[in-house]
């Protein structure tokens, strides 16, 4: 039996507080993971606080997980005791039905979730399946990849998904976690890219990560004069805004992509998707390999998240700072 | 000078009236065409009652037409006079915009639509551009043909947009003058067909155009049983479902496609479209290239749309008939 020293919620928004709970033993392709950093993600607040009816409590948050394989089962495939890797949102597939066979585990209708009905990556010590524990490239320095697991992948993925074309235009809402990785990439695709922001502050630390205009996301002047104008909008805030003006700004055939999980359901006239032959779509992080993709293209170009780094000790402070918006751009925990 | 013989209503809601009125000097670019056949779509009812606030009066509907081409300027292309040629919901497009140059001229910001503005087909002549008067394929009966240039196409349309493989499960909601047809292209795509009606009496029908089930579009409980089935499902109706119950029919990655214009705003929230990678689309009628395609298609697997046949001096009856929801499926007036 091995104890692991995790932190944990006793209730809907209750601190985190030391708890130990006991690993059975070690499953035929299950690996453990010595946690050294681990992300803090927006999702983890919005669990803690069972925003989504989903949380068990004791509660362990934490799905942006580095560290390194300090066991595995006998069937576990492709990594091994030492491998430093990255576990994000997803912890097990089933590998065996349509979906997982074709390639998309993300959408696996019995995927296990990290941090849903088991315990998370704020703990020394992590369980999953073989299969979500992504290798990490050398070039990737620890510290900084965990936001890529969850971050990254959530807005890397609709870029593979829609096969944007370096030539498209593409807005992204909300300068934060997710928006900043989504610029990354972005500046890398060749995409004229717009901010949507509600922060007008960011706008010189946007354009240093490759935006070309910066745009007030709730000015309906600054909205108007962008009309007709994108290919594909992603939404990467869980604020409710006016997704018909948006749909407004989308070129002829245009997308506007959810990442971002707003609760309150979104109204569309379906003129306007008529019209002009527009979607609405979402999506869930990525695929095992999906992720190695984004790795390999992080590791070409340098990409990383930007990050404020807390002993894992100081979660309590981090949730905090989290709270407070003014995180840039993603809070990492060090165990 | 030219006179038309048309119908027209006088104000919203009003008869059809015998009316006439006087064609212009012939542009550079445009046919004239003498209308054998005009068919009678639900949005020549929306437009007359002006239900989307478009209307101007007198209004003559009709944007499913079928003729022989009788003038044409002396930059026409492509067509000529004699060509038996039909005219669907656009008569106009800019064709120098980049959607024109890209081949999507029903996307266009400047097209000119059949009935909007201007006058339509319920009439012995009608007036277009050469790009929106396709040329018929012999095969094609010009009294079956004219329903394909709006209901045909339109339903045709998403089948492309989305590269609809014959493997697919798609699903139809509303089996009227757009579903019937969308049934029978699925059927020669190949795909897996499955009907969502509140017209129990159709499904035998149904059954013999191609349909593999026939489901109660308003039962809970039959709903449920195909959960998480379909690739795509068409909406060819302007009733207000449950959308989110139809989400949940979508396998992951699938596509709820609206043609049918529903009024009132669609309600979706995100994590229905983020947990199963899902999308909300529509689309407008289709290209010249693409009705092309269409009537291609139609020739080759003998593809017509079931029509009721009206003379023209009928109208207001015919106009009845298609309130009734009695049509099957289509209703064609003859000049």
């Amino acid at each position: 039996m091995i104890t692991v020293h995790a932190y944990a919620a006793a209730a809907a928004g209750a601190p985190l507080e030391s708890f130990t709970y006991q690993l059975a033993e070690l499953g035929q392709e299950e690996i453990d993971i010595a946690v050294e950093y681990c992300g803090l993600c927006h999702s983890d607040l919005s669990m803690l606080d069972n925003d989504w009816g989903l949380t068990s409590y004791p509660f362990v948050p934490g799905h942006e997980v580095v560290g390194r394989i300090v066991s595995a089962g006998p069937q576990v495939k492709g990594v091994k005791v030492g491998d430093a890797v990255g576990l994000g949102w997803f912890s097990k597939s089933c590998l065996h039905c349509d979906i997982c066979l074709s390639g998309r585990h993300n959408l696996c209708a019995s995927a296990e979730q990290t941090i849903v009905g088991r315990h998370g990556g704020f703990a020394d010590r992590v369980r999953c399946h073989w299969a979500w524990a992504v290798k990490l490239p050398e070039a990737l320095p620890m510290a900084k990849a965990g936001p890529l697991f969850c971050g990254g992948i959530t807005v890397f993925n609709p870029l593979m998904q829609h096969q944007v074309p370096p030539t498209a235009r593409v807005g992204v809402i909300g300068l934060g976690g997710l928006g900043h990785m989504a610029l990354q990439f972005l500046r890398r695709w060749g995409c004229e890219i717009s901010v949507f922001t509600s922060s007008p502050s960011k706008a010189e630390e946007a354009r240093q990560m490759g935006a070309h205009q910066v745009i007030a996301s709730n000015d309906a002047a600054a909205l108007a004069a962008v009309s007709c104008r994108f290919d594909l909008i992603l939404n990467t805030t869980n604020v409710k805004l006016d997704w018909n003006a948006y749909l407004g700004l989308l070129a002829p055939g245009g997308v506007l992509h959810h990442v971002g999980a707003v609760l309150e359901p979104l109204s569309i006239p379906a003129f306007s998707l008529i019209s002009g032959q527009k979607s609405v779509t979402g999506s869930p992080l990525g695929s095992p390999a999906l992720v190695r993709t984004m790795l390999d293209f992080c590791a070409r170009h340098g990409i990383l998240p930007l990050t404020e780094e807390f002993p894992m000790d100081q979660v309590n402070q981090a949730m905090e700072r989290l709270k407070s918006g003014q995180a840039r751009y993603r809070i990492v925990l060090k165990v």
